[in-house]
């Protein structure tokens, strides 16, 4: 992966070699132009055949990989599931199955309400079961609930235990004045409460050049002022100064536009809450970048506390 | 494990020294001609004296290893085995220590529906312990539940938190013209929803050779035409180009079956969703390998979606 | 992160370079001059807005930072603050919704019992819910019930299984004759009963230097007597010899205050309960450093087994 | 660590620099004679003054390094414990505060059963609650119930997720020929059930010379035939070859056993289960290594298949 910076990787190479330092995108995706290969989220522009809707529901990633809101309606409408067939069950073994009066005039829902007791291992016994069979069933029922119950546990352990370095990306990168030459800049702020230490940034720009008359895409991974922090504990700008040596120089908006340019943003850093190595990625368009502006400040002294204000991190000024 | 590459390993020494570069299968592993030393699934084609059947039981690893159906069989015949010691244990007590009218006809048969009420913490009521000795066994069994549960909860945790890399490899490897010469292919893809990235590839090429009258086993690390892709969003086909450094150039399909070839693949890759390093191993025997053919491609255009067909991954073609 | 040792690491280069080199307190950071940077217990001085106090609670790390008497605290407000909210929806349903005589005179305490029985899913059926609306809520709350304790049981094993290198520093860190020259000093303890290898320690010297008459921050990594240790059973005295090449040479108690000298101590180890790596950071203030004493021996021989006394850790002696 | 090999650590230098070798022992632990550094189970023979009962009974990692017999005892006695406390506090209520006929003579004994129905969260309701007492009290043990059983789980899941190298040493290590010169060997073998790769060997011997007139313990790294393998299917043989580079060259059993000599092992290991790193020591002292022997063959050809024999894994034959 140690790329020379500010050079072309392959110039005069074929599109076979070029394959071999695309990052892993292969030659069919780096031959598409109308997309971009990673989106803001850092998913890859790639989709696989998907799977039957059933075995999708039971996986195990995409379980992890929900939000909670849409984890617990899975949770919920389980619940409702499991216990109306059930129901159905206790319902099919007759009206003595059942048996207590609960104010409730409907026996399917009586059966309802019995299931969710036994399920939930709760058992008041106003319903109680009668008969060999749905004794069976009840015992059944208990196992299964107990069960969904450690399944839904290590879901719910396993969807906390996972890192996720939640980095917030500026909205926008910016090519503005930087010490005399330009600088390519975006700017990052951990989003998390977890500590994260020893970040590790990457950039590739990726863009079609003109090769022998057809367009081909390149890849150039861009020299960074700094591309390692031991500490992370407010917000990083990230930069490539744009020097002659940088693919970048000399270029105008209009030409970057031009050739489909993309800035693949790829970090590492170490959990410490649990030790872990965890990624991040994203990029920018050329639509994304903003040409000739600074980023505001994102400091203020609160009661002799330097405090980082989360409001102003998209916020743009016109460079000075 | 840097093994120098288009080279025979240990061209002119003893066979002790071999046996220091084999990957670690020892000398007894590397004489057996008629056994592949690792199976397509990737364990090792040795076994250890089998521990006595409980004990196989009681192992984490031999339940963490289970298919899902097996490991849910399991707890379903120890859920019945358990109750049916306390159902016996409640049998024994006599006829008043399990109390209450419940259509149940059978005695033992309510002592088992009360341990399923107990066990499972239910308790609908409807049965119910009277006497010190049920009591106490009602106290016993509701620890053991818990205890139970909370073990059937971890394994099920440990089952899923589990990193495995379900690396799929194309079913037969390929001897195809590549780039003007032949080239050695296979194909892989990530057969679970989770993101692999850093992956990378080892190509170990074993096989028999005359050593002063005598056959000898030889190892051989392949070059690869790339060893390693930062992502992996489709397939990858890894390919060794057979030039004239390489140990297969100028072999043919029947001398490569008369040595008991076998090209042992190892993948290591890091786990996107728990930051974890995963390995994956198979093999290819010559029989599994096919001349003159190529693969198939993946990639269909859907809606401007590059979409990866999953249905063609084994799919091969004559070479043109 | 192979800062040179022993020398300015910027001796005339710009702050912007410097920054570079500042482990990434960043130059906002680096102009403080009030605060430390790193705290007794390894946190940063800096602050992001607070999230809302909702937001706050809900959060993961959060909880799983907290201690464990608070987290208890924070697990007993919730159990009682869910009950009273689910106890209301039951009142609120009429007087026939929770029925039973259970010798509690009041009607909404009634119903929080009958809440906690359901929650907790014991079920006694003393106090048992009558009519459809009741066993809804029921339903609703079991659910809730079994997600809380899902999540809690899961809080619960990540404050259990997350690695914490609980290193103990000596109260104060002294400058004392150190073979023939002086040594700067401090002691570490392993504060745990896991054990720790691979310890490895980074002590980072950073104080204002005049530059062309304005104060400037500068950072020193500095040389150590020892900087890893394979095995960590019992202390480790880790020891800066102050040679005529380390920065604190000729340097006295005053002048090293006048510049707002900090040392920050960074560590990294392996905890072997899990194989993580942890890391530890602390730092000393001049004020927290003692001059011209040195630390007492922590071993004693009781009944010949070498036992470490952990009483006398902190305790200086005047310097032979 | 890479310490030269073959050749005195530290021939001319004073203690203080062979301290920083020593591993992490420190000065204090190498001075001892009497002792073994580290003993066969890979522990250290260092003891910190023990903290108070009650907080090593609290300790977590002291609930994960016990054995399972003794953890399930803790945990049997602590639910006996916690039981007797509630129902002391029912028994302190009165009569009427536990109702119900059982079958249970003594009123302590009924609160005692009735306790475990509720932190059981069983609820049979044969035993039921009676007055606002008794019913706060039922809901503080529930809570307290729940959170007793999410402990435990968590500990029942960190019990099983820790990795442990497993690794079994043969009980006596040998000097025997090998190679037409002698060899120091011992064998390891995997005594789990889960893969170990990527394992690698470190023997170290230290013992007492005469320095001067004054014993002085000294450390040495052993060269290895081979010091790591990238597979562990079976036995393994770790062989220090004694050329006349090896410290062990020309020494005899009585001048080894005179200087105090301990061989100490330190292995890695990657357990695949979980993509692990383990750690596994042991040490061999001068009593425990046997001249002019050699291993038994472990192997057996059971049906075609290779077959290890565990039997014989600590057995010796005079060498040829």
């Amino acid at each position: 992966m140690a790329l020379p910076s500010g050079q072309p990787l392959l110039p005069d190479q074929t599109s076979l070699e070029q394959q071999n330092r695309d990052l892993g995108f292969g030659s069919v995706m780096s031959r598409q132009r109308q997309l971009r290969l990673l989106n803001r989220d850092g998913s890859f522009n790639v989709f696989r055949q998907q799977p039957k809707w059933w075995r999708r529901l039971a996986s195990y990633h995409f379980l992890l990989n929900m939000t909670w809101p849409r984890f617990f309606a899975v949770v919920f409408a389980s619940f409702v599931a499991i216990n109306t067939v059930f129901a159905t069950a206790y319902y099919l073994c007759g009206p003595g199955a059942v048996q207590g009066d609960v104010g409730v005039p409907y026996a399917f829902l009586r059966c309802f309400f019995f299931s969710v007791d036994t399920f939930a291992t709760i058992g008041y016994g106003n319903l109680a079961p009668s008969g060999v069979v749905a004794h069976v069933l009840v015992s059944i029922e208990s196992l299964f609930g107990l069960m969904t119950f450690a399944i839904a546990t290590g879901l719910v352990f396993a969807k906390f235990a996972r890192p996720v370095a939640n980095i917030i990306y500026s909205k926008h990168a910016i090519i503005a004045p930087y010490r005399g030459i330009m600088g390519f800049e975006f700017r990052i702020i951990n989003g998390s409460h977890n500590q994260l230490i020893d970040v590790e940034a990457r950039v590739v720009l990726t863009r079609f050049e003109d090769n022998a008359g057809s367009p081909q895409r390149k890849y150039y991974q861009l020299t960074l002022e700094r591309d390692r922090v031991s500490f992370f504990p407010a917000a990083w700008t990230v930069v490539h100064p744009i020097d002659n040596a940088s693919p970048l120089y000399g270029w105008t908006h209009e030409e970057l536009a031009g050739s489909g340019a993309e800035f693949l943003i790829l970090l590492t850093a170490t959990d410490e809450t649990f030790s872990q190595t965890v990624q991040s990625r994203s990029s920018y368009t050329s639509e994304e970048v903003v040409w000739g502006v600074r980023f505001a400040s994102l400091f203020q002294d609160v009661d002799r506390v330097l405090t980082v204000d989360m409001q102003r991190f998209d916020a743009l000024e016109p460079a000075s």
